[in-house]
């Protein structure tokens, strides 16, 4: 398709040119160019989809970068990629070398901060708003955030700092009525009220009309009415919590009615307050499949734009988790299951339909998520958080201070640990095994396939003791020539006086490794770690018997497992030599394959970082 | 003083029996030994002082362990430990072995959950609440919870979660308008909010009233004011925050008035919906003093109890970083500093003075602080967050994700870093060494005395680049007897073919134990590192030049410099011996040389390490 707009911009600020009618084209343009991607390379598509009006009403409003727009969680910045600068490349969208799925300030002078986690843009933005007040600079600070992120705390810290004389700050909520999985809790149902009580608003000047025209007692009545006036302004002025949190409160708004929100936006650039405006939009919008079924349309890897057909989803990790949870509930109802917004991403769905009361998605609240599970696990439940690596970051203290210290049994399931791909620096599951093993009393095991993830599980829930982790890839199972699993932390395969050891399904890389070496006439042995902290009993005495042991590891080399082997054989008179192969840096988007390759992980560079060294 | 009700009780429930006048007596029992003890041993007095009654009342109308009590924070715990078995050993507070200063689930059964941190009672408690129901155990989960802590947003993603049939909740809102720091923001104006707003409540009933009495034309009126009725209940119902978040609410209510609180604790009970009560209490209540100035009677080290007179404090590290800090800021305007609500502890109080523009208090928000903070360094200020080692873990993702990836210049003043003593195991900064260097691109300082911290803080803040963390303990400098800093990353101090190596004020027990050696003729190194991480170029090929090593560090083992420093020599092609000594476990309170002397970091047991060896 030829677009007579879409990429003849020099600027954003081209959008202003437009009338009405060309501007029908330009979202229809962008809207095309968005499936046309996203069916090939994967990515968000129904959150991107319903923000293209908002998109161009904000660019045709606001002067970027002078103004700085933040769009929380990135999972909506499509439209703006392609208004700023990055049509001409967008097919690389999340391809190595390609366009970022999220803001990233590294690509344009647009993208003011880097957002691929979620709730941060009101944090950002206020700080972008008082270094302008502080250095005399103008422009205005605009968050751009879903209904799902507000389900996260950081948010309403953030609010809690606004001050009224904060006025270049707009909050821009783009609710869709869901975030990643259904949204539930108390600010949805809020939401909902908020549009009810239009009706209320209609009716007061209703009421108040017809009271002044009552002849009779009217200056006693207008007294009245006066008063109850005042009244009304002040019981409905706070009558939502962002009014309560200090905002000029404007909405709800149809976010796909660029005129609409265009008057909205220019009137709260007058306003001398901190506004937030409150825009209702349709996930997926113009593309039926994504508007019917916006959760399977949330984040993507690629489908058949014209049948709206997703690809069957292979069996993996989370699949296979969520599957031998739900084998084990069925016998046990002291397991419940535990998500922040990822019911499906974690493979929860059949969980949360079969066991609904022992089912907990908490919002986008790894935090909370943690603590509330703790809570669960006092009292003699067997909570299980299912989360991806990179957002349990986010629950590092609670894990310290409300699991470990006291020893509850919470058992956390890390998806997505290790390389995840597309989604680059901010998704990357590498710091896990750090933070994990810093923690006095957390176990980390780590299944190298999906037999090793069932056993571990049902070992683990069987009588829970203290805090433990297993922690599994995205995607599928490896080929792995030779599996088996001894119970007791670790596994030896074949014989040398060199090994190669490491976890997870960098063991099948190892596996290959040793087996082209076996093939030149290189005798390696490849320990696989299964319990991977508390290193197991026997390993490191293990590791004493071989003259030269090479650790592989899919995570950070800071506080990783190859460090601690490290150290555990220099203090524990190894003679050997030690070598250790390990992320150490954030790690770019790109495939995963060609990830391992570049950090030395692939079962190539293993086989060539041992011929180098014998 | 001989007490009349204190330490008679079998349990709690005891209070139940008293009538008024004996309870008055029992109230000001508790404050006595509140007061005794603290002003002997240090701890929180203003907050328990202000939550006597509050405790008093909820253990008479609450069943406790039945019903679980969780005191957010645990700074006002102190009446509920007199109350539930603690009384007898209560003189050993915070002491070695003795009563903790905050909640812990090993002393008593009445102590639900380990809290030390902020705002994670909502989440406890209600994680209790789910697991009672879905166990059908009976028993009220009620979370007390400061107006302070009511700015960390755990809390808010908590009340989203709460449902309306999750009947046995109940949050208690102990506002006494002040917590750590002043409190400043959105819900500390919002509270004042809802106690302004009762004037309206009594005025809408005057216009009722009103209204009903005009003649003529009733029936009409009547018609209008019913729907009036109903309006001012749909907008009034929602017209606070914890409405909004689907609490029912009631108060404010005198938290000193033991009658009304249990009746309003007796009505709560009885609601079938979670409900917040709004109490007000008064900071410091009974002792004019610590009334007069609940700030500094927060957290105390001891006091005059006859005269109110606080100890001088001594020159500390927090105070000389804070001292600087204005010093540099004077000079530039770009610095600036951010709490979170530890404006005191962190030494700012004088920075807030002077620099009232460019000083953030955030409220006990460390998560958006950082991200804030990067709001502010993307712009081109210089900030600088000055934050408890131990809270600083609640910014890890916000770090790594708003900070480090994008390599922002955001400085961190880690204070508190270390062994803190007293506080015991929610409190030790034992973890940020090991988190912070998981972080690509993060550099840590360790000063080891004054003047240390102060040319790294201006070294630091003349050309920020990328994240960079200062981390110094509690307290005042130790006595070195030989400083000296190189400024290339460590310095060495004496020559042999044994060093010992370590940072931060250790050093000064590592010279210490030098001397001790060298006294009895065995020469003994002592390297100082000064940045620690990543480690100083140099600083491997430095250590080979010795036959034994000895590191010694006040951090946990795992991810912390010893274990890098050990890998780093065996991966290096080191020939000697190593030995590291580290934490490695959760540390109790105790005098911090104490726990020195356990953990084998003092000199004598430095100096013991190296003579086994040798």
């Amino acid at each position: 398709m030829d677009y007579r707009f879409l990429g003849t911009f020099e600027s954003p600020h081209d959008v202003k040119k437009l009338n009405n009618e060309e501007l029908t084209v330009l979202c229809a343009e962008m809207r095309d160019k968005i499936l046309d991607t996203v069916s090939e390379n994967g990515g968000h598509l129904a959150s991107n989809l319903g923000a293209v009006e908002l998109t161009v009403a904000l660019h045709r409003c606001f002067e970027s970068p002078r103004d700085t727009i933040v769009f929380d969680v990135g999972h909506q910045c499509y439209p703006h990629k392609l208004l700023t600068g990055r049509f001409d490349d967008f097919s690389t969208l999340r391809k190595e070398n390609g366009v970022s799925g999220f803001m990233k300030p590294d690509e344009s002078e647009h993208d003011a901060f880097i957002t691929g986690h979620s709730s941060t843009s009101v944090s950002s933005a206020f700080g972008t708003c008082i270094a302008n007040e502080l250095l005399k600079k103008d422009g205005y600070a605009v968050a751009v955030i879903g209904d799902g992120a507000m389900t996260g705390g950081m948010v309403y810290e953030a609010f809690n700092n606004v001050r009224k004389e904060d006025a270049n700050l707009i909050v821009v909520l783009n609710d869709n009525k869901m975030s990643i999985s259904k949204n539930r809790g108390a600010l949805s149902r809020h939401l909902s009220t908020i549009r009810t009580r239009k009706k209320y608003h209609k009716f007061k000047s209703g009421v108040e009309r017809f009271l002044k025209k009552i002849p009779l007692i009217g200056r006693f009545l207008y007294s009245a009415v006066f008063n109850l006036k005042l009244m009304f302004k002040n019981a409905l002025y706070n009558s939502n919590i962002f009014e309560s949190l200090g905002f000029y409160y404007m909405g709800p708004v149809d976010g796909h009615d660029i005129e609409k929100l265009c008057e909205i936006f220019e009137l709260s650039k007058e306003l001398d307050r901190p506004v937030l405006i409150h825009t209702k939009t349709v996930k997926g919008k113009g593309y039926k499949p994504a508007e019917e079924n916006a959760g399977d349309f949330h984040g993507v890897s690629g489908f058949d734009r014209e049948t709206g057909e997703l690809p069957k989803s292979k069996m993996n990790f989370s699949a296979c988790f969520g599957k031998k949870l739900c084998e084990l509930a069925k016998k046990d109802d002291k397991i419940c299951a535990i998500t922040a917004a990822m019911t499906s991403g974690t493979g929860l769905l059949e969980f949360s339909e079969r066991f609904e009361d022992r089912f907990f998605d908490v919002g986008i609240a790894e935090e909370h998520a943690v603590t509330f599970a703790a809570g669960l696990a006092r009292s003699g439940l067997k909570p299980v958080f299912a989360v991806y690596s990179t957002f349990l970051q986010r629950g590092y203290d609670q894990l310290i201070h409300d699991a470990a210290i006291a020893g509850l049994p919470l058992t956390l399931c890390v998806d997505r640990a290790g390389l995840v791909g597309d989604d680059g620096e901010t998704h990357q599951g590498i710091f896990d095994v750090s933070f994990l093993s810093s923690v006095p009393g957390v176990t980390v095991y780590s299944p190298s396939d999906f037999k090793e993830l069932e056993i571990m599980l049902e070992n683990r829930l069987k009588e829970p003791k203290g805090v433990a982790t297993i922690r599994y890839p995205r995607g599928g199972e490896p080929l792995i020539s030779e599996n088996k699993m001894q119970f007791d932390g670790f596994s030896t395969y074949s014989s040398g006086k060199t090994c190669i050891v490491t976890y997870g399904t960098l063991v099948s890389e190892a596996i290959s490794a040793k087996d082209k070496l076996r093939s030149e006439g290189i005798d390696v042995a490849v320990i696989k770690l299964e319990q991977i902290f508390p290193l197991p009993e026997g390993f490191i005495d293990t590791l004493k018997n071989f003259d030269n042991v090479f650790f592989f590891e899919e995570g950070i080399l800071n506080g990783g497992i190859a460090e601690k082997t490290g150290f555990r054989l220099i203090t524990g008179g190894f003679e050997g030599k030690y070598f250790a192969t390990a992320i150490t840096n954030f790690v770019k988007q790109a495939s995963v394959s060609s990830q391992r390759e570049k950090y030395g992980l692939d079962s190539d560079s293993m086989y060539q970082k041992v011929k180098e060294v014998l």
